[in-house]
């Protein structure tokens, strides 16, 4: 059974919990209509169902290798990437006035889970490229504008993030890579960066690297690092494209899966790049390019959730073990355990498919309200995207392993690719420790507010509605107090790490509250199937309830960690 | 840094929480004292350290091949093999009176976490015969016993497990492999069995294949199966195993993991054999090496959480990012959220070892007293120790990874090996799925009274102990009561899907309350160190209280989950 684009989602979530008809009717996002965007979802679905899901595989077994300096990618790879960069992917938000589409992120958020669904590791590419574009529109020349966003929308050239160095992974203060400004008003950047994904590839004719590089006289740290745009190839005299610029592949990662996307360490040495944004507040630019990308994380692991619930659902309903007392044969999804298991991780995809959709929804009203509430509102939204999204990748894909039992363990069933694959989206782009930390200490808003206000908003909405009986409101009301009253406690303690310590369970907290809310919404609505109504109960019996233990042991602080000793 | 027996753990198991004198001193155990415990566990950590932890990489890296028929090992495999057999760990607890040590299996799960713990694909290889001559002693003719065991406690032979076949997983009864009598006497076994570990080897002169089969008019499903011995080669006219039986190893399996150990598809057409213990009695023989191979997979859990642990506390006090505000270089061991998962780690490896441990020290005293109590006890541990041991081993591992961050993602760093090799844990001897359905149909005793007697227990000797201050107690009796609570309510419940899905609930919920008591009995114990105390503190403020969530989960039962439609 092949991977199926999870469409009837997305029409649910766009229709009765997102409303995207009052996003599109604003004028904000262009002059597409509901159709519009319904047809794009059927293109996309029918593009990755049949040309990218394919490429799953292929990218698996035959990873992209370094030949002669050049990225040589997956068979079926090139391909895949045209039909991508054709279908306008990568420009489906972008700014209409560089030659994108304009549309809200809520549609991108659900285009991009389903290229991920197909194939997580081509799947990088365009999200790379996207929150690139993202990036120059905010921060840079006019110039560069006009001249570079085109070529990333046509597939002609993509983008690359280059943060990372050996000795500069999480503190990205740490980074030594140098610039300097030449005659020309060019600058000439040096140094190594390490795990870049998509560094290279045959299959485009330009790279674009963004790349975090220090100034002479720059401030240490992070307040000394500017942004600089540096092409693979620089222009002739005839504005051609064909000059190598200094920067060489040195080599790639074998990596415990994503193997159809190269991993690369890079090497400039004295290459021709162009600032974006002012010198010293590269990050700030930086920055805009990884939260997009952090959202396109989250969806990679929605997508590749949903692939392995596929799997797993189709396995189990095919596999017979045993027969019941009728003498009737049984296929496995009948026995309770498994059928928990298959009902939990269906329970939890909604959740985090839920999560990174109202993430993007927040970016579209921020960008169309310019209201302050909504941006903040898609700050404390995105660390929580990312991490859930990326979390349920893992989880989904390894009770999918569990699904299939033996068999998940060969290789050959590709069950344990999406296992492999998505294990590394709780790692890249911010590890989700990372995540966690920067809810903690710049997106709660000034004395926890931004979390206060999410939770009072979901608190009026759930005791506004007429109850159906089936999910316990109180038990509801319950643990969104108690993620108050512990957002309170957080705020009380003068010590950084005892907050700190607590900040993945808090996070995690405001997640299942938030999976809570989506699955009480979805289950109370007229147009929704049963099976809605049984994932939110479920959820409700097997999964909300940890919201209790999260926010106690956010509440434990650090006072038991201070006293290890490491051996 | 490379792998360190962990023998000072043990020290403290065998002298403070399970007082191995004790067991020595009935005689039951051969003649072997203290100082003879400890030098074997000395010379056993030295052999893993030096010798079988450096086959650990080169297993994974080049896997077992077959050629030409014949499975070639990993680079260095064969060395190690003689080494382990030399050192009398096939035997440790093996009666003496076919050659084996006789010692303790308390002893045996030790050393089996050490050599596991340094590599666990060639750890398999001993294991399974541990538990073939358990099944032999138990089982076989006197003729079977002399004969075959003291080849394999010499490793001239070693032994395999052939329940498997591709439509009898976890359905044992679905088996196909036919069986016949000749006039010899001997059996002709004909049929095809998958997921065979060590299936071949070219380290020994050969193997010895425990194969079930049906016999012609044998009952259908698992009560007409019969055990049958097959080695790899027969004995010619001089009594020398020289003639190849008629069995083919057709395929190695490409896996996720356990790289080091040949998984195969093994063909048996005629091949020559002699029955084990009775006719259609076959399965219960077959159980004696499952259970004994159950808290062996347990132990290898532990074994992979604990190499684990070591490679991320190792690295976590190495890598060093960003500055305190005192300007001094910060190890990431420091930082709150890391500080927090390592702890946790090192938390739970301490349960899962614990708990293993229980298990073979309840095997011991049933084995001592032949007392139906620690019969049953022991009974009950099996899928608990291999429940924990395996699901740390996952746990922990990757966890590991997450400490590593990117550099945990490749492949080169061996990090990710310990979460490959050890997902296979939860699968095989039963995924852990069927050790939970196990604990609930099987293993409760009558009316629960065999899990209610363990409850007691904990609570009468928790109940005894002088309060350190530094644990609740009350909290910890609150949680023993609910899971009495929870078991009478699972004795209530007519409808045995209500029982079974929650039954890794239930299985969790009692492994937890082990883990709270052997950590309380280590913090409390006068000759703790500090480390222990603060870990049991961790213990009961970060992981113990999700028993009350795990049994209210059980008491959900199965209701939400009937509704469920599949697509």
């Amino acid at each position: 059974m092949g991977f199926k684009a999870p469409i009837e989602e997305y029409r649910f979530l766009f229709n009765q919990i997102f409303d995207l008809d009052d996003l599109l009717q604003t004028g904000d996002f262009g002059d597409a209509d509901k159709e519009d965007i319904d047809f794009f979802l059927e293109t996309m679905a029918k593009i990755t169902e049949e040309t990218i899901a394919p490429l799953q595989r292929a990218g698996d077994r035959h990873p992209a290798q370094l030949e002669n300096g050049v990225v040589k990618t997956s068979p079926g790879y090139r391909k895949g990437y045209e039909v991508l960069t054709e279908s306008g992917l990568v420009g489906i938000s972008a700014d209409v006035k560089y030659g994108g589409l304009g549309l809200p992120k809520l549609v991108q958020n659900a285009l991009n889970e389903f290229v991920n669904g197909a194939c997580i590791s081509l799947g990088l590419n365009p999200l790379l490229t996207q929150g690139q574009i993202e990036a120059l529109e905010l921060f840079a020349s006019e110039e560069i504008k006009d001249h570079v966003i085109p070529k990333l929308l046509s597939g002609e050239w993509y983008g690359t993030m280059n943060i990372t160095e050996p000795q500069a992974g999480s503190d990205v203060g740490g980074i030594k890579t140098e610039a300097r400004q030449i005659d020309s008003g060019e600058y000439e950047i040096t140094g190594q960066k390490i795990f870049i994904s998509w560094a290279d590839a045959d299959f485009s004719q330009n790279v674009c690297h963004l790349v975090l590089a220090r100034l002479p006289d720059s401030p240490s740290g992070s307040k000394g690092l500017s942004l600089f745009l540096i092409p693979k190839y620089l222009p002739n005299s005839e504005g051609h494209y064909k000059i190598r610029n200094q920067l060489q592949i040195l080599s790639l990662e074998d990596k415990l899966g994503l193997h159809g996307s190269p991993t690369a360490v890079v090497s400039y040495d004295r290459a021709l790049g162009k600032i974006v944004g002012l010198p010293n507040e590269g990050l700030k630019a930086m920055f805009a390019m990884m939260n997009s990308a952090r959202l396109g994380v989250g969806s990679q692991g929605v997508g590749v959730a949903e692939a392995s619930l596929q799997s797993a659902e189709h396995y189990a309903q095919e596999r017979v073990q045993g027969k019941n007392r009728d003498g009737k044969s049984l296929p496995i999804s009948e026995y309770p355990d498994i059928k928990r298991i298959l009902a939990v991780m269906r329970a939890q995809v909604f959740v985090a498919r839920a999560i990174c959709s109202y993430c993007a929804y927040s970016l579209d009203k921020a960008k169309m309200t310019k209201d302050q509430k909504w941006i903040d509102r898609a700050g404390l939204l995105t660390p929580i995207a990312k991490y859930f999204g990326s979390e349920t990748g893992v989880e989904v894909s390894l009770a999918g392993i569990r699904i299939h039992g033996g068999i998940g363990y060969i290789e050959e069933t590709g069950v344990s690719q999406y296992f492999r694959d998505s294990i590394v989206t709780t790692i890249y782009e911010g590890t989700n420790g990372i995540q966690a930390n920067d809810l903690l200490l710049r997106k709660l808003g000034k004395n926890g507010d931004t979390v206060r206000t999410l939770v009072d908003e979901i608190i009026e909405k759930i005791s506004s509605m007429k109850p159906d009986g089936s999910i316990n409101v109180s038990f509801f009301l319950e643990a969104a107090n108690k993620i108050k009253d512990v957002t309170n406690w957080l705020m009380e303690q003068s010590d950084q790490s005892s907050r700190l310590a607590g900040a993945q369970a808090y996070l995690r907290s405001i997640g299942l509250l938030l999976g809570g809310y989506f699955h009480y919404l979805a289950s109370t609505h007229s147009d929704a199937n049963d099976n809605k109504k049984v994932m939110a109960l479920i959820y409700f019996k097997r999964i909300f309830p940890q919201i209790h233990i999260l926010c106690d042991e956010v509440m434990v602080g650090c006072c038991d960690l201070d006293a290890i000793k490491f051996d």
